[in-house]
């Protein structure tokens, strides 16, 4: 087994309305910043021993479907590192 | 002035507790994936026209000190990519 951390990305559809980036956009054009557009999205980083890089990124893929994104609403991506 | 997208990605320091990735983890585990660490991080992607690359990554950097992020409790890093 090999160590590796997974990075999911977990991001709102195009289209789905995103009340928490508009409320930080209006704040940072308030502070005088200008700025065409923003996204927030959530990150997570998992530590996991795995045989091989695909098992891993199959495994965080697995761990998004069933808990940390919602299909409905989300799209993911999934990056494999291999840990020291 | 070119179009950018700056990510910037923030994080809580190592040593701060992180109630959310720790919860997140339990439910995983609970579903019966095995990890061994889980941290979670917020990402912003934020479309603005810069000068350069390097003024894009300024601004980001700014907004990032004085709202995106808690310079108590969070890190945070930008990178930022030309938009088409």
């Amino acid at each position: 087994m090999t160590a590796y951390t997974a990075t999911v990305t977990v991001r709102l559809k195009r289209g789905v309305l995103d009340p928490e980036a508009e409320t930080t956009q209006r704040a940072l054009e308030r502070l005088g910043f200008e700025l065409a557009d923003l996204r927030s999205a959530d990150r997570f980083e998992i530590d996991l021993d795995a045989d091989d890089a695909d098992a891993a990124a199959d495994r965080a893929g697995e761990m998004a479907d069933r808990l940390l994104a919602n299909p409905t609403v989300h799209d993911y991506d999934v990056a494999v590192e291999q840990r020291e």
